[in-house]
């Protein structure tokens, strides 16, 4: 059922040449380059029957498969289902939240196993990949699809896929850089995921700003039961979350403790979500969008600290926290960003990911500053920091310098990055629609009648279907 | 759209300052409480390094969190979209069924896991946490989520924190006294959170009593779709109840011997709800409200004995048993408890919880006092039931006995808790709403408005929307 | 709310004895072989203990439990959640789609653990079960909801239980023939699952052909709101998919590489799907049924060849053909399967399972014939097509043969099997529908009162609800 509004339509949006065209050109630039360069590790490869017993190993348990699988499945839950269903709060965009993100994010997983493959598991020629791979290519779509948040509704397919071959590559240097050359851990990625995916969505909304967008202002709320599907997605990154900020920890104690600090952090911060989404209605009512995306701070804000000693009240503290400044931001910061520096933010990405995001940055600066032999034991202090090699001799202090090096450049690298994208998509090739028909999805899917249409004709046989 | 018939109201359900004011304080307490008490237990602290060497472990797999995490993820979910969207089918009370379900467990698990570990897990002065603490804070917060099941949509969400409080409280001391003085057997719950949290949740809506209420009635069902939302809370806990009745069970088999026995119970259960559904209704049409909530009787029903030797045909038959008592109850206890007894129960709370938990105590304590080493082996015989130290001279049948006295303490714990909860949730201070309110979310929430409205208008441009 | 047009119905579709018969006597009959027959495995006995000194196992986490858990919880995920939702698509037909395949598949898995026991398990007269077992019954249980797929909202809830029995006995037999004395290697179950599912439902559905369906066109489409249910079961196979294939993989690297092969193929499937779908629209807008469906091809396509060497960008290119083939196939080959040879396929069941199942069974036998040791090294060799005993003078190219006559034995028996199951479902005495009553899902539920009408009502206080 064509709208009579879209008439009007000044922009080709007709995807039918070019989504396929770059769907397909990027995909067979993914076989040849996987042809080249991918294959399988070592715990993956049928080899490892021998390998095992040169590395001693007695049992297939010993495989990193399972130790960090459940994780991996958690994680990608999050990012499918997550983000995917987080965004269907749109009253008319629930095709293009689920849609879209299934579509970048596959796209981008495989770009980031090249990626991030050429920068840390290359060897004599080949990326080998395994389960940990697959982890980090989930993270690094993670930060993708925060950018999607921002510029939700507003974009064509084109254009995310456009943006997630540079965004993926942009991650992929920034995360060499944080972990490699600064020697930053960021288990749970406030830095490389959060605060850098936040700012570059934030910066290409930004440069991609519609003066006009009020015209489809009816269309950018949502409805009673577009609200609950978006819960869907809310709980099942809370409840993941501990698997989330654990999944590439080292094994044993590190990886318990992310799973321990983040469930605490993300408990306390569902109540002060609570109280002060309450208080800051006149009528004291409880809002859904600071319930769908404020209670989830708390999990962006311990992903560089949760594998350190941050301790059970630690989190607690900093979850609280971040729940307030999220919730806070929804209120007052969005309506600021947008009117004065015209950052329109569809879903808030700012109060979900960059603030909490910076918070987890700092948490993690501060907590690896104040490390001590006697918090971690000698032989765990080492080994938390990996002060080993050319880092034996790194203090905690330094490494809270560095720490915080690795916030300034994430977000040098998303702000740069981020003005060079959103030049890119500004261009008028990608078929992004006109602002009256923004969030609304029969621009880019088949979108079946109305049901109530529907229902409308059956309970009223005399009277015609609208228009 | 505030609608009307709200303007009415003589109760003030303001939470403005109210619900802030809990929620801030209640976090507060907990950041100081676990300040004070709460640390990281061994297999969760960095010096575990040194700790693995001292236990002579060889591969960091050994860690507690590589057994019972996947576990423990599969019990979070079934807690907070279990749980919280089962009780979506209500037709306006969505948000409220996701959303007060998701604070009262946010802050259960806060206060489970102080109360819970001053009683289990006290060393020096702490508390020592790690997963397996995890679980069983979920746990404890299963039986509050079950007791707002009872309550659901009538009251306000400081009533459920004040209920939360309370009731975390009496169920560790009821767990204790179980699991600690009787040394009883409960791996699943169906003592200590089933029947517990089921007949404390129906105490409460005793003393909770409206007499008007019939003025929401129309309220109280659901619609179509909100029937569907109710299925996907329905099938994950239906899918994940074999990790809820193995999560805290022995390593190795009883772990293994829970989840079988729940799998095999979960599927009889299926087959016999749907028989008596369609039985029970003179057209034989299924009811939704049997499918959602009586297919997981025999979750409940296995709880106690689902890691004894209670062998695949056992699960089937109790499986079988307690879907048709819970299909049962629905079409005829229900209705009696409301108007015979003024029990009124939203979610059936009785059908699926309280008389499946008794039939899991029951079960439970038939199949400790039928064992012997015979079918469980020497050692197995003494693991199973853990006869050792004080108890090494406890036979099967003086076990079964104990069994039986845990049933009888849960249901006095539950019937005098809920009595003393139920009264101080009397008080007019919290902001419940009235009796014409219940079951909407506008009391609470801001509600979008109507999207059928929105259509209505869309089709019919030349009408006004509603008054 | 009866509608009038119901009134007209010449079929008697009251279940009220007819179904509650069929599921009691088939659950006794359940408990009464179970009796018999089924008992714990050793890993699932309370013998482990001594079991495991006799074993020389240090670990408890080296029962089987720990290597498989995860990955059949995934599994379970997938036959009740996802397939159960993926159906939701149609605008009434939700409650059957997630209840019936509820049903079925909780009556299927008790069978299929009988059935494949009697193959597989059965040891001194006793069914010896544990979690491997729980994964296969789900996988034959996922052939029957593939064959719902085809039926869908065309069949009583007596056709499917009588459906379900007869094709978990034909898969136990299939899948004897194959992995016993053909000795085929199948873990994701291209063949046994998806081939023989698929083709067996098609041939059902051919023989229940209704001539008048068109009545009940109307009703075979989705609404806005009922697509987004569908992506719920999408997401959710897509997900969890190299679980699938990788649950009953050899310990180890073998099922370490399964999920990497099935998640490269996924991720690559996505792409060319959405693609195609774009590419044959004349607007080039999406179509929520190919993303819907197509998309999962690439997991069905790699179901044989995943846990072998296939490698990562053999895996690219597998899932990229089979997107679309798959994608291809709902445009062209769905409404020529309907009007040409009467075959009325619901869900598209060809396009998802059948014909890339036949792309998995062929590119199985090629991988499998193209083995050399130099690739799989000389013990992940023999390890791999497990060519020991009676099979150690197996060569590649010969297993190859082998494969591929798999195929053909899973397509003759899928056919015989069908046409024999769909002549027992044609006998009048089932309780289907009649051709204008399809696809509704008030013929066998309790439907609540539409909330469209509610809100109509509402909205037009001055007016009655429709008739």
């Amino acid at each position: 059922m064509e709208r009579p509004r879209h008439q009007g339509m000044a922009k080709n949006t007709n995807m039918r040449w070019r989504l396929p065209l770059v769907c397909l050109l990027w995909e067979v630039a993914m076989i040849v380059l996987f042809g080249v360069f991918v294959r399988f590790g070592p715990e993956v490869d049928a080899h490892w029957e021998e390998e095992k017993k040169e590395m001693n190993l007695t049992s297939d348990i010993e495989n990193d498969f399972y130790f960090r699988y459940p994780s991996f499945q958690d994680v990608h839950v999050m990012i499918f289902v997550g983000f995917g269903f987080l965004m269907t709060f749109l009253k008319r965009y629930g095709f293009g939240a689920v849609g879209f993100n299934f579509l970048l994010a596959a796209f981008g997983i495989q770009w980031a196993l090249l990626m991030q493959g050429w920068f840390h598991s290359f060897k004599n020629g080949k990326i080998l990949i395994g389960v940990e791979n697959l982890i980090n290519a989930d993270f690094c779509v993670g930060s993708v699809c925060i950018a999607f948040g921002a510029i939700l509704g507003k974009t064509s397919p084109i254009q995310l896929l456009v943006m997630t071959l540079f965004q993926v590559t942009l991650f992929s240097v920034n995360e060499y850089i944080l972990l490699n050359l600064l020697h930053v851990k960021d288990a749970g990625g406030s830095m490389t995921i959060h605060t850098f995916g936040a700012y570059f969505g934030l910066t290409v909304t930004r440069i991609l700003y519609r003066p006009n967008l009020e015209q489809s202002k009816d269309k950018q709320g949502s409805v009673y039961h577009s609200d609950i599907f978006a819960m869907i997605g809310t709980l099942y990154l809370w409840m993941y979350w501990p698997s989330f900020n654990s999944a590439i920890s080292d094994h044993g104690d590190a990886q318990h403790r992310s799973a321990v600090n983040t469930y605490c952090s993300l408990a306390a911060c569902v109540l002060t979500t609570m109280a002060f989404s309450s208080m800051l209605q006149k009528k004291g009512k409880l809002d859904m969008v600071h319930i769908q995306n404020a209670t989830l701070a708390g999990g962006v804000a311990v992903g560089t600290s949760a594998e350190m000693m941050l301790t059970p009240y630690g989190s607690l503290i900093v979850g609280s926290i971040s729940g307030i400044v999220s919730t806070v931001g929804y209120v007052y910061f969005t309506p600021f960003l947008e009117s004065r520096l015209h950052i329109q933010d569809t879903c808030g990405i700012h109060n979900l990911h960059a603030m909490p995001g910076l918070i987890g940055g700092i948490v993690g600066a501060i907590t690896a500053a104040a490390a001590t032999e006697d918090v971690y034991g000698k032989e765990g202090f080492i080994k938390a920091f990996d002060f080993t090699g050319a880092y034996q001799t790194r203090t905690p202090s330094i490494q809270g310098g560095f720490q915080a090096a690795g916030i300034v450049v994430s977000l040098l690298m998303a702000f740069a990055g981020g003005a060079i994208v959103g030049g890119i998509l500004k261009l008028p090739i990608w078929g992004d629609a006109a602002a009256e028909n923004c969030f609304e999805d029969d621009v880019y899917w088949e979108v079946p009648e109305d049901e109530e249409s529907d229902v409308y004709h059956m309970h009223n046989p005399d009277k015609p279907a609208s228009p």
